[in-house]
């Protein structure tokens, strides 16, 4: 498969069209770091590397479980290749652990265990801030065509977080939340695209409670791409 | 009967017991207008007096089609009997047409007709300044017993929102939007409470556009009174 043109290029990722196929993108992930709707910015050398790595892992296990992801083939350290999807404008979230905005919202302590998962929408929107949505206004949006759409979201989501939350605690991480994109791909099948990384999840050492992710980096703690190796050392070695 | 102890004051209402009767409370509505959360404040004579009876004769109205309300008897210009309610903590909001929070966050104009009624939910509490919830949330919170008693809410305010929308377009009056409260009676029962009036509706001239309602207050366009005057005095001759 040949490379073709840069057809997209997200705060993590670009996309690139791939010669004579019309179904696969070639994804790369990039080494930006971005947070609090891109004001803070930082170029880290292997955070692609890591990422991608990581998400492979992730993407394949879950595959193996029966989950439908954009992921075809690993095609070098931070490169895949992935079916072409349209993403649905919404990040779902997934939370296991009250932390970040949901628990300052409703100022609740950090880490705080929810009785069940909760799942939240944002409206992917950089200009908006990607806000956080009710069901009701996503189909206002016509972020997704129907209430059926975001149940099937939702559930899908669910199923992620059971298995997400095995293949983290067998690694003595625990998954506090995370963020997913759906797509549909050229069959109108929503799929499971974009990243589970470190950057995409909140994950604590078991442990010592140790932060493991993005926040290192939001909130000054130091150590980020350490802590990003660690998570795939701890991933790889499953 | 006899007006007992003051029980509850709130930004808008005073609510009293009633002497031997444990059903019922003695609601007394204040001169007082708040906005952005209390943060603006100020009295206006007369404000609470042309609140009640507006509120009377809609509810009033809203009980002849059917609708379970709180109130009943209206005893004096600005106090009136009800049945004594838990309040449900939520804001239920029904918008016709965008303005205010939400056509802010969408970045979507003021006045633009929705094809379909927007029901949305905000935690009642001011120490979190009444934040904007998903049903998934309210649950989290414990706000309602079950997704059954959020679609209860849904259901039962967008038939408040069809009634309302007549009553009001009867006077020449474009319902662009409204806040409900709900509460559980002593039997249970899920009942409108709190009350409808300027403080909680935007409401428009059809012919002009003009605003005659709490946002005349908010975004200091004079004439506050004036209008919540021009309210009851088309509300009452229909």
């Amino acid at each position: 498969m040949v490379k073709g043109a840069l057809i997209y290029e997200g705060k993590a990722k670009k996309i690139y069209s791939i010669a004579n196929n019309n179904n696969l993108v070639w994804v790369e992930f990039k080494d930006s770091l971005t947070a609090f709707n891109g004001e803070k910015k930082a170029e880290m050398a292997e955070k692609g590397r890591l990422n991608s790595l990581i998400t492979g892992l992730i993407f394949n296990r879950l595959s193996q479980s029966g989950v439908d992801t954009h992921l075809k083939e690993v095609v070098s350290d931070k490169e895949m290749i992935c079916q072409k999807v349209k993403i649905i404008p919404l990040e779902v979230v997934v939370r296991n652990v009250l932390a970040g905005s949901t628990a300052k919202k409703f100022n609740i302590p950090e880490g705080t265990s929810l009785e069940k998962p909760l799942v939240e929408f944002y409206y992917k929107n950089d200009e908006l801030g990607d806000p956080f949505i009710s069901d009701d206004q996503a189909l206002m949006l016509k972020a997704a065509d129907s209430q059926e759409e975001l149940n099937q979201l939702k559930q899908k989501a669910l199923q992620v977080n059971v298995l997400l939350k095995d293949i983290f605690a067998a690694t003595g991480i625990r998954l506090v939340d995370f963020k997913l994109e759906y797509g549909k791909n050229m069959q109108g099948e929503i799929i499971l695209a974009d990243e589970i990384t470190p950057d995409t999840c909140r994950l604590w050492d078991m442990k010592t409670g140790e932060k493991l992710d993005k926040d290192r980096f939001r909130r000054d703690l130091g150590k980020v791409l350490e802590s990003y190796q660690e998570v795939y050392n701890r991933l790889k070695n499953i």
